[in-house]
């Protein structure tokens, strides 16, 4: 890290709370004016004026000479705007079978990206991995490298983001991994371990969407089912570090036993390996995912009825947390996106089965993500903890 | 209204963003210093001292003299406190048998209360009644009634505050009734229509237990089952007015139909209504549910089973909740606390088979609210919406 990505890290960390909103806001709604500043942060332009000004100094933030574009010193109209360059920021989406990485600038635009494949996926094996492919990040970057400032790590399950420890992982097969002090101790970065879903919730929301919506959630459908929470204008994150659980909840029958252990949870029916298991099942042999598809469009009855029964229960599930948390919109991500037509119908009609009343209106719309907007979002994790 | 009330209303309604945080700061806080304030609104000490002056001129907040307690001018310690009697609150919660309605002053403290039965709950018989007890309200108050600045008024069911329209409310049998506007075609004084549990759950979060807590959840048992949702330090009110309908999230089998219409609601097996439908079926008559408990108490099976299975979807529905909104303590209130040791075991068991990970740690304490604190609580929804 050079001197001056040092110092901008020192300023932000120690900045005070109305300084973090200052920030905060410009980084996200770049170019803004001093004033739009104010009435968004509920700030007096003073103290608006008192917390851009180090930003400036520092060269976070670009602020064009007052006197040149405005008359009135000390109510500047002229928009202040985000150094992209300032800051770089590694995300990293760690899957059983890969581990994606990115470095993006401070406005999660991607500058260079990498994968490895992952032989096992063990927590020594992953975490070599992410060493590994963090190098190579450090190399394509060459000067650029040392304005890294942060490392945001996404993974599915349990996680606890103060800790950096993953409680629970099914998919990863993981419990109670300390995989953030791991990381900590062969990085020279901040590093911060974030549940795969919540760090794209984060990302939509510092970055995407959730700037235009007071509140939306995010389903991903697929290998795991999980959700993200954005309400308020806040991300829930959970106060015991769990929220979103969406693939947990107890909406099938209790025979369907789940890979967390439970009974009747939403994965155990609708997840990726489930769909796999009934269609194997009804043809007395192994089928993966890609046939299934394929049966499915075909008209293979026991297909169509797996992707029937996932779709069910997914459009119950979002119906469930429409009528408990209220969000503007949802979108559906994750892989299963790719086949939706597969899910669509009987998905919509059991959401507006069990919708009640106006939450009905909520639309539900579809965002292909790729696993690279899934590194960013763990870019844009590492981002928010810098500035809290 | 008296002179000295309509000030203190315009002051409040058009205060500005930071001068309605400061306001609401110090009502929910006081006493407190205006260091705190600052602290606590991100504003500048500078900002919450030019917004602090002129509710002290209006006589709405009590600061001692500066000078006395603190040397240094510009950076006062000494607090600063709401004044409880500068206004006058009226909270209603409507039932399908009655009515019931305090007044209260700005910390809703109760000041005096009334209830009227209802001989029918036809929406002009319960406007009459409105109208009727706050009459008598206004006579005990004498004087205090000048003081008088709102009425909140707390329905169950879909209700849009910012219309004053009840959607639907199974319970009083309203559908689209616009009852907020033919209550203020009756009354001098602004209306706020809202929810009952998110009346409660207002009431919590600005003067109950909201206040030590980063979120909460309030689950209502009984007659109906509701919920409220407090997450990031906000109520949480859905985006089409629809938030913690956890009474119709679809956990049940199917075949039982709700009195919503759908099917597989929570209310369909574990309202107070549902109880008395599954025991007067095994004993082949009409029973209510004073002798349902008396008989699960004496330990008949068909009652046992009936408060069993309700607890088991209710235990259920609570974990749903917590897996994806993650609050710090869950709270149950609402008549079915009085018989909570029917419910208790069965309800904690399903709570913690599905409760995923970290969150099964979160609390389920329970309250008994009387019917009091939920007009309590409409009166706190309408100082809420008269600071907004
Ligand atoms: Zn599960
Ligand atoms: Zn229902």
């Amino acid at each position: 890290m050079d001197h001056d990505t040092a110092a901008r890290t020192t300023l932000i960390r120690s900045a005070s709370e109305a300084g973090s909103k200052v920030f905060a806001t410009i980084l996200t709604r770049s170019p803004i004016s001093r004033i739009d500043i104010a009435r968004h942060t509920g700030l007096s332009q003073a103290a608006v004026t008192k917390a851009v000004s180090p930003l400036v100094a520092a060269g976070l933030v670009d602020a064009p000479p007052v006197t040149q574009r405005d008359g009135l010193p000390g109510r500047p109209a002229a928009p202040v705007s985000i150094v992209p360059d300032a800051m770089v920021m590694l995300g990293i989406k760690i899957n059983p079978d890969e581990v994606i990485a990115v470095a993006t600038d401070l406005a999660t635009n991607v500058l260079v990206s990498e994968q490895r494949a992952l032989a096992a996926h063990d927590p020594e094996t992953v975490a070599d991995a992410v060493v590994d492919v963090i190098t190579a990040l450090e190399q394509e970057l060459g000067d650029k490298a040392e304005s890294i400032a942060g490392v945001g790590v996404a993974v599915s399950g349990d996680v606890d983001t103060s800790s950096g420890v993953v409680r629970a992982s099914a998919i990863m097969g993981w419990t109670d991994v300390a995989f953030g002090a791991a990381l900590q101790a062969r990085l020279a970065w901040p590093v911060t371990l974030e549940n795969d879903v919540h760090a794209l919730t984060i990302g939509e929301h510092w970055f995407g969407v959730g700037l235009g919506t007071a509140s939306f959630a995010i389903v991903t459908i697929g290998l795991g089912i999980g959700s993200g929470l954005h309400l308020n204008g806040q991300v829930v994150s959970g106060a015991y570090g769990v929220s979103g659980e969406i693939g947990h909840l107890p909406l099938a029958a209790p025979e369907h036993v789940c890979s967390c252990g439970r009974h009747g949870c939403v994965e155990a029916v609708a997840s990726t390996s489930a769909i796999e298991a009934a269609v194997s099942a009804a043809h007395g042999r192994e089928i993966g995912i890609d046939e299934a598809v394929r049966l499915a469009h075909a008209g293979d009855p026991a297909a169509e009825a797996a992707f029937r029964e996932a779709a069910r229960i997914i459009g119950t599930a979002i119906a469930t947390l429409v009528n408990l948390a209220g969000p503007e919109l949802v979108i559906i991500g994750g892989e299963g996106v790719s086949n939706f037509d597969l899910f669509e119908q009987t998905l919509r009609s059991a959401f507006e089965a069990h919708a009640f009343g106006a939450a009905a209106r909520c639309p539900i719309v579809t965002r292909p993500h790729t696993f690279q907007d899934w590194a960013r979002g763990a870019a844009a994790a590492a981002i928010q903890s810098l500035v809290r």
